[in-house]
Formats: structure tokens, C-alpha cells, sequence
């Protein structure tokens, strides 16, 4: 059965989703979506997803919109007990990160990044603001833990690493959570990693 | 084993554990989090969630923070499969709008309504846009679907309704989104339904 995934090469939201599909080595196409020509609110995508966002996976003839969700469907289908497990107290304990992704990373590294390095009108103070709080919060985590949860790597790192290893981008200094750097540092050296597309290496 | 939420009496992420737990006939003992204290600042509560919010919820020796992940928990440990199916791509469509709530919704109603009805400092607009933005894809879908997933109410309703339904307290017209409203309609006809503290009756 082909697997689609519709996304963007600068998406974090999408590269969330290519770094599971590797880590996996699960074959996919990757279609890009031009968020630059607005294809994203054109009618053939938002049948797809009614949010107007990528990424959206295309399996077969199921189709999921929202990284977090597709990132627990392509674990669980593939039967990846090791990123996403069976028990209901270690999972939901991994569910936690995806949320605090899906809400305070997104909302703090990812709109920061999209004001100051897609030049997104609007005030980068208060997704900076939240940015810095999540990170001093995943860096006591992480200056305790090797990863967020359960003693080993899991959907909650694969989620929170994206934005966060693109801190810079959103004009954050990465020194400042040395153990944020250290956990993405174990994270990479994984079989199958694949680091996030850098925004000044398309430009450079 | 005991089970205890530590929440908030106006707080809609507690409401959304609250309803679950109610709609489910789980027992459990509220305690109250003095937002209005700081109380989720020191030291005690932080040792529960260093995001410093509520809620938690405690099973016994488990611990959990994040309303969504605490209503994966629960579905999952008491075999709700009604609320949240085992089949993987019935889940991840759940899990979608669950991720929606914890990203749009929060980041639209949620907090437009601490603006506007909390006085938290920051300009509204743009929680307000988003918050339009995510009711009008609501709206849309809930027109065509009785509930949001499955024909069947799930984690994505229970996630979804809470702030949807004190949309005026964000400084919204409900009935600019008639099919949110019928839909909620349906929500609160369901055996367990507990509607989420008004703030206006709190002051009345």
C-alpha cells in the first residue's frame, strides 16, 4: 500500500513525521504542498485537511491530518512498541510531550520562527516568551532524564526535537539549555536520524 | 486506589477530566489548585508538573499532567473503547482532534476567554482570529457529522467542547456557529454530562 505524506521542506510540522517514516524505514513519497503560493487553502488540499495545514499521510485510503496524530498512527500500525507503548500509564506519559509540542513548543519556538525567520506579520515577544519556558523546562528535564520519558527513546523525543533543534531560527541562543543540546545530540546519533532542513542553508 | 485531579473550579482543561470522569462513573476526589495564589507555582505543585498547570491526575502511584493525555489514560486504563478505539486509524483520527483542542482551540478560546473574562494581560486579536478561524472548520464539519469522528461521540467531543462551549466568555457570538451549538446540544443529552462552571454565575 503506498504511503503519501503531503508536506513542506522547511515544515518542522512535517520533517516530525519524515524523521519517524526514517527512523523506521518506512518507504513514502513525499509531495510538497506550496505554502508559499497559498496551494495549502486551495480546495483539493483543504479536502484533505480542513485545517490548511501539512503535513497530511495518505495511507492507502485513510487520510490523517496533524503530525502528532500521524506520527501515533504510523507507530501503532507499524506495530512500534518501542516508540509508542501498549501500557496505558507509559503511554499517556508519552502523550503528555506530544501535547506540550502540539501546544507550547509549537506556539512558542514555531510562531517565534515564523515571525522572525518567515518574516509572518505579528509580535514575536509572546511566543518567545513561551518558548523560553518550555525549553527551561524540557532542559531540567533533560539535565535528569537521557529522554523525556521511560528511560528510552520515544515518540515524545521524535515530536519535541524538530522545533527545538531549529531554536536558532526563531532567534534563540541554544547555549542557553545545554542539556536540550545534549539529549538532541543523543537523538541524532540514532539509526535511521535525519536532521531538520535548515532555513540559511537554502538561503546560503 | 484512590484517584485525585488537581484542578481548577473555572479551568476548562480540568472540566474536560471532569466530564470524562463523570460520563465514565470513575469516583474521585477534586482538590483545588490556587491559580489565583500562585499556588501552581511552588514548589509542592511543580513537583506534580513543571509546566505548572493544572490539571494532575494521581492514580494511586501514578502520576500525570495535560487534560488531553490524562483523558488517553483514563479511556485506555478503564477499557473505554467507546470513547477511544483500539483499531490504530479510528484512534489517530481521534487523536487529531485532540491535538486541535490542546493547539487551535487553547491558543484560540482559551486564550482569548483569560483576556477577555481573566484579564490576563495581551491583546486578544490574534487568539481571537485563530479562535474563529478553528470554529469556522468546526462549524463546517459538524454540519455535515453529528460528532466529530466514528458517527459516534469520542476523546475528540469530550477534548473539543469545553471551551467551544463558553465561547462567550472569549468575547464570541455562539450563534455565529449553529452547528457547534447543535452539536453541543447533543454533548450535553449524553447520561454523565456536567456543563463547565460559568464565570457569570460565579459573579452574579
Amino acid at each position: 500500500m503506498s504511503l503519501v505524506l503531503y508536506g513542506f521542506p522547511l515544515s518542522a510540522n512535517t520533517h516530525r513525521v519524515r524523521l519517524l517514516l526514517s527512523m523506521l524505514s518506512i518507504p513514502y513519497e513525499e509531495r510538497t504542498v506550496n505554502l508559499m503560493t497559498g496551494e495549502h487553502h486551495q480546495p483539493a488540499f483543504l479536502a484533505l485537511n480542513p485545517l490548511a495545514q501539512v503535513p497530511v499521510l495518505v495511507d492507502g485510503d485513510r487520510t490523517l491530518f496533524d503530525s502528532q496524530a500521524i506520527l501515533v498512527y504510523l507507530a501503532e500500525s507499524r506495530a512500534a512498541a518501542q516508540w509508542w507503548p501498549g501500557d496505558a500509564y507509559e503511554r499517556a506519559r508519552v502523550a503528555q510531550w506530544l501535547f506540550v509540542n502540539a501546544n507550547e513548543i509549537n506556539n512558542g519556538i514555531g510562531y517565534a520562527r515564523n515571525h522572525i525567520s518567515f518574516r509572518i506579520p505579528g509580535d514575536p515577544a509572546i511566543p518567545l516568551a513561551r518558548a523560553k519556558a518550555v525549553l527551561a523546562v524540557l532542559d531540567q528535564r533533560l539535565s535528569e532524564h537521557d529522554w523525556l520519558e521511560l528511560g528510552r527513546p520515544t515518540l515524545a523525543d521524535i515530536a519535541c526535537s524538530t522545533l527545538v533543534s531549529v531554536a536558532d531560527e526563531a532567534g534563540l541562543d541554544r547555549g542557553t539549555w545545554p542539556a536540550v543540546q545534549r539529549w538532541h545530540q543523543r537523538l541524532a546519533a540514532l539509526p535511521g536520524f535525519v536532521p531538520m532542513p535548515r532555513l540559511k542553508a537554502r538561503q546560503g
